[in-house]
């Protein structure tokens, strides 16, 4: 078996959610949009999930839209948001470290005429909030601002971000997308109108998520069809998916507090040791304001593809920052936006622990990575330079 | 048990899918973009459903694109295909008995400057060819039929439209929810350039379809993010939707040729009796150039939502037109389109049978059905009159 800790990558789906969502495969297969019994059941499987999921995050149950995943929520909440509001303004600021779909959603808005401002962020990976102030303008009509980040785990402001744009009128979206089930999210209290939410990041199936719309808000819909969802989404609903979803975001509700702890040890043990054993090693990010399963670190002289090969090898599956980027050879642009060199960058390591790690993972990574970065270093000649 | 008979509007999946799915949920839940093990694994499995999907369709596995479901391949072959090759010309053709979701697109294309003509069809539903071969113009970019007609089950004349399409240069869609599992479709005979195709409608798992985009044929993204499919379909992929998917196309193709006569059996079945028995009631489509799987018959003086919730009550689901519009009073567009009258349209029932179909169920309809007509007729003023 692996030793898996790359939790921000996939997650398997908890054997309890599966069970919840099996009868919806086969016999409760029926489409909510029609009148007889098994329709009828589908529908209200449906309403009960918008509930559960509202939960998680303190909305009401109509501010939920299923969607077949995080980076569709962000297309609604980025492309669906700046289209229906764009007789509003034109200007939309994003942070420096927002996931790449959000980099590349705010890429075509910039095509389609918006101005698209990137916030920077401090040597942490927080987001700037006096940069945030000094660049709103009248013409700002969203901002969005991850909950916390996917790579370092850094802790946004958002309470502080949710009142700025509030007082302003304008529309503040978070990805909550690496934060869910390890933060108590109240999207009332933070004062936020669009939260991305994805079924697998707590356990739930894949091909499922969320976007939280605050009554009020308008987005125009992405994709066109037969205006399920009331019209924002269409496309025949994906029951299973959403009770799945449903069934992981009352898990996590009720686990959260107790299991947010075992992580954060994981965390902290792994932190301490890899300082502690491995010499020129360094945290990326915050020590405490930072996500309780997420660990980052660089080795000076290493480069971190190498790392992941070891790792590998010694059957430990681990990251240098998003899947969606690990195959590229580009630096972490969270990393680069933090205020790190290409080289510090391409030396880092991530490692997320999650429901199913046990003290043996971490036992395995301990063992390993320092002879690995020791082999590697003795191979380089940049540490060579550098040591 | 309820007897089932509106599988158009939704499908259970199969046993043998669901456990080929099983273990992508819990142990195989790997990302496909990362480097180790359970990532690699994840890979492999998507390049195996990959092939299984393209199989069903004669495709090339690099011609498939796995989507959300039926909604979202449309979105990316009509706004897809229409933005990307925009430069080349700014009409559309549709069909007039396309699915909503067809529909709902064109209509978003007139919005934004393209022009689209709806094709009408014959008393049958069947697209008329001359119409077609009149319609193109030099501007022609798209044409877009549907390969059987979901409500009246009329098979339209794919290969001779593909070969008009091809001749002129045009790219031809074709949505084949309806028909997919049910007749033997072949991409490159009928040079079908783009096709949507559906996992739920062959007993997949909801929340998953794929594109067909035939090698050279360019399509814009409709959904932004991270890059997956090639760039054209963002999100992390939801592995064991397209396993299911697979084992799903695997299955239909195996079983197809017997199934598609048992369930013609069936069709044949329903039709002969329900036209025997009950006084002036009618077939609506084609008696033979139809699906196997599909019924639609019509009862003067009677209106179909009274039948749906009489039917109901004796624990018979059935239909009227397509799930999306069931709750509407409009009546279908598709009737209306092959000529028939708003009360004649009103008055259509549609039954579809599917893999868990039996005898019984066919029974049941036949035994209610008879006694369902004759009491909603004695309370109708409008077969008082015409009758």
């Amino acid at each position: 078996m692996e030793s898996y800790l790359d939790y921000q990558a996939a997650k398997p789906v908890d054997q309890r959610v599966l069970e919840t969502m099996l009868p919806f495969f086969t016999e409760k297969f029926g489409n909510p949009a029609t009148i007889y019994d098994s329709g009828n059941e589908a529908l209200r499987a449906m309403d009960r999930a918008r509930e559960a999921v509202a939960g998680l995050i303190n909305a009401d149950p109509g501010e939920i839209l299923f969607t077949s995943g995080a980076t569709e929520s962000n297309n609604l909440a980025l492309l669906g948001y700046a289209q229906r509001n764009r007789a509003n303004g034109l200007h939309i600021m994003i942070s420096a470290v927002e996931h790449i779909s959000i980099l590349n959603l705010a890429k075509q808005l910039k095509k389609s005429g918006f101005e698209v401002t990137e916030l920077p962020v401090d040597s942490f990976g927080a987001v700037r909030l006096d940069k945030l102030r000094e660049g709103l303008t009248d013409s700002t009509i969203l901002v969005s601002v991850q909950y916390a980040n996917n790579e370092v785990g850094s802790i946004q402001p958002v309470a502080e971000i949710g009142r700025l744009c509030r007082e302003r009128g304008i529309a503040f979206h978070s990805d909550a997308v690496a934060a869910q089930g390890l933060l108590a999210i109240d999207v009332k209290r933070e004062q936020i109108d669009l939260m991305t939410l994805s079924s697998n990041d707590i356990y739930g199936p894949k091909g499922m998520g969320a976007l939280y719309v605050r009554k009020g808000i308008k987005v125009k819909p992405v994709l066109i069809g037969g205006g399920q969802e009331r019209g924002l989404r269409s496309g025949s609903e994906n029951i299973a998916g959403m009770v799945g979803m449903a069934r992981a975001a009352e898990i996590m509700r009720q686990e959260m507090p107790q299991e947010a702890k075992r992580l954060q040890e994981f965390r902290n043990r792994l932190i301490r040791d890899i300082l502690d054993t491995i010499p020129d090693s360094h945290l990326n990010g915050h020590p405490e304001t930072r996500l309780p399963n997420n660990v980052n670190v660089r080795f000076d002289g290493i480069e971190g593809e190498a790392m992941l090969l070891s790792l590998k090898q010694k059957g430990i599956a681990a990251a240098t920052g998003s899947a969606c980027s690990s195959k590229t050879l580009e630096p972490s642009h969270t990393l680069i936006a933090m205020g790190l060199r290409h080289e510090q960058a391409h030396g880092s390591l991530e490692l997320t622990v999650g429901r199913f790690t046990q003290g043996k993972d971490i036992e395995a990574v301990l063992e390993a990575l320092p002879a690995v970065v020791d082999r590697l270093r003795r191979m380089s000649p940049l540490y060579n330079r550098t040591g």
